[in-house]
């Protein structure tokens, strides 16, 4: 392209976005930075051609990375056929992306009920539980996202729930965050017991009996990506049992390879009755989202009428990108690498950069998802004021890294397919900037 | 295809079904019956080759037809480039989108929020109307739709409502709707003045000041496409004035092009504040919806951060489809084919059915949004029982027609590019069919 048509291009763009387009959890006032018109696998690119490489996955959900063409000719495909059906009609390609899923869960896990996106995941698995219980109450984190429609925001622990309380029946509680103990803990082990017991004081002073589920993320994402400690998963479960509390377990952001698993529940001791999840199914390439149901609460709406749905549930196209995302992740080894390359890349540069950097007070995941989370100082763990985390954003922007910055963290969150090369050139990015802290 | 071929499809898509899809709306022990492998137009086909009229136009989405082949190819050409990237970027595919909506917008109207679909577009709705107005109430109508999430299902009026009121802050009142009037009334103009001497009541003794918005389908539609009597929109906006409560208009089903119309409130003499639109905007070929925002209302967030959002938030798949189907719609006519083909094919064919056919109460409707209103008696106007109105479904199906079937009404919804011969062709159906009832 030549330099005069990619300058229009960017400008039009640009003013379009200002004059026409509203954007998402911000003030209007000031529009994006960054101007975003092709992509490839762990790389994006600007219409002057200008590259940066992406350890954001956009919203952590790009798995596969941008563009895997075995996907996109799958979409292309799919759209010469078929693109839109009503959910109440049989489609081959919906039953086929409802079989990788199942294939993938535990068992006991046989039917798939198809959303537009994590938001709507959740509260269809919502409605399931109360339906299938009979009670009303859903506890959830205070460190949680779960989605912007109604109930899944007040499920929400994060401030965004705050100027949205117009659903009841939530009820949040602190989950296990040893750097930041909510129960004065000081070893994994005692964070799990703790918070343990905090949430079965909880339990209790609510009623068990009008709690309908409790709702997690497996690993908690965009609240940090804390890995639940020793024991706690499987806590949660005893407790839910001893109360006919089902559990459902958000998969939305660390599930379908994130961890370097399949499932993120699936590298701890623990079983949910429903299980949601989005973005990494088809890495977003369409709109798409879901509830894994138990067979027991799938049983539930077998005589009796389920009373959800949505006009694009089980959307062929969506449907088709599934499919070809699972079977590439499959055949390509994406989830191993995904382990692998946390393990043997990414931990270890992480843990480097925080011996060389006292601006890191911790660094914490596995797979490819990692936070880092940055400090005033390391004795007091006073949080990396808000204009110096921007500052930090810029830098990086600046010196062609994408990358994910939240509160005073910086999420290491890379496409599952990264590279040994690519996790070097961004740790070499993080060394240069974290310097300046 | 070979017929062996065929015969193995249908029967793999069946049993995937039947183990793995949890269906929207339905006890989960019947599977669906229809299984649709490709479409085109005006028409769908099983793997068999077995045609079907679409007169359900699926959910009532597919305005422009199934698989309209330039917009496939537009779908095609964005997967090339960039299916998927976050809302919080600038791009060219979603500014392109917001600007050829807003164009079809009144004036005063400059600013697009993107959604999945139209639950969470009326979320987002209904949250700026809160926060805009400070207020906390929504009114909306007892016969109306607007969704499966949170807040959408309880603004919804059906009996999808009932078993989901987990959110607060919505209050229910009757639209006009003669055929059936909730206030005595026996003119069109005593309907829509008595419905409105109605909302006002409801207005005053729930507190004006508590109420943030009105949301109204502009044509309601799953609840019998009741066209506005004669000022009846213009009322509501007259009333929601007085009190400093915004109207929001709910153009999901019955806008882009369904009523004959880009929006179906373009007929009335009313301006809503807030547009909430999905399924016609695109066709539903990629899942898509949004918000079109007036000015004032997209101020309130200049500076102020909107508390809304969704990973999908502008999708660049979507938004291409929208681009390539808006122009489409534009370059083919496809709008004013919708209102002509109304006005003198739909009407004068359904207005001779009912003169034929006892069992037709009612027809009402126009563009390509008509309801036959079958009923056991037309003195007493009792519904046809919903046993018969299944057979009926049956018996159009076995001849071929794709109907659209809602208690006891048949929804007379083909696509927007139905032709005068494909009118006739179903009209033929409905005629056979109707015989029999
Ligand atoms: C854990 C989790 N749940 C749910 C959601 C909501 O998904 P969506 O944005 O697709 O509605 C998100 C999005 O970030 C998420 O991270
Ligand atoms: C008027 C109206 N609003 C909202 C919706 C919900 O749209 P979706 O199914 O895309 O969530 C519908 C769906 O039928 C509708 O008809």
């Amino acid at each position: 392209m030549n330099d005069s048509l990619a300058g229009d291009l960017d400008r039009i763009a640009r003013e379009l976005d200002r004059a026409h387009v509203f954007h998402s959890w911000s003030a209007q006032g000031q529009s994006p930075q960054l101007v975003v018109a092709s992509g490839r696998g762990c790389r994006v690119w600007d219409h002057a051609g200008r590259e940066y490489l992406d350890f954001s996955s956009q919203l952590v959900n790009v798995n596969i990375g941008h563009q895997h063409p075995v996907v996109v000719e799958a979409i292309r495909e799919q759209a010469e056929l078929l693109t839109t059906i009503a959910p109440s009609t049989v489609n081959f390609a919906r039953g086929q992306a409802a079989k990788r899923i199942v294939d993938r869960a535990p068992g006991g896990f046989e039917k798939v009920f198809f959303t537009n996106g994590g938001a709507d995941a959740n509260e269809n698995a919502i409605r399931m539980a109360r339906l299938h219980t009979g009670r009303d109450k859903i506890l959830s984190t205070y460190r949680s996202y779960h989605g912007n429609t109604g109930s899944a925001i007040v499920s929400t622990g994060d401030w965004r729930r705050i100027p949205n309380e117009f659903a009841r029946g939530h009820v949040h509680f602190f989950g296990p965050y040893l750097y930041r103990s909510e129960f004065w803990a000081t070893t994994p082990e005692q964070e799990s017991e703790r918070a343990l017991q905090h949430l079965r004081r909880v339990i209790e002073a609510e009623g068990p009996a009008s709690i309908a589920a409790v709702l997690l993320e497996s690993i908690p994402g965009t609240a940090g990506i804390m890995i639940p400690p020793p024991g706690y998963l499987a806590g949660v479960r005893e407790l839910c049992d001893r109360h006919g509390i089902l559990l459902i377990l958000d998969e939305v952001m660390c599930g379908f390879g994130r961890s370097g698993r399949w499932f993120a529940f699936d590298g701890y001791d623990v079983r949910p009755d429903l299980i949601t999840f989005a973005k990494g199914v088809n890495s977003g390439y369409v709109p798409a989202g879901g509830v894994v149901i138990s067979d027991e609460i799938a049983a539930t709406f077998d005589e009796r009428v389920f009373p959800g749905g949505l006009t694009y549930s089980g959307h062929p196209l969506a449907m088709a990108s599934i499919v070809a995302t699972l079977d590439v992740m499959e055949s390509e080894g994406i989830v191993a690498n995904a382990a692998a390359i946390g393990e043997t890349e990414i931990g270890p540069a992480l843990a480097e950069l925080a011996e060389k950097h006292e601006v890191i007070g911790e660094v914490r995941g596995e797979g490819v998802f990692w936070a880092m989370e940055l400090v005033a100082d390391r004795e007091t763990r006073e949080p990396l004021p808000a204009a110096e985390m921007g500052r930090l954003k810029g830098a990086m922007l600046e010196r062609g890294l994408l990358p994910f910055v939240q509160d005073n963290r910086i999420h290491v969150v890379p496409p599952c397919v990264v590279t040994a090369e690519e996790v070097a050139e961004a740790v070499a990015i993080y060394d240069d900037v974290l310097a300046t802290a």
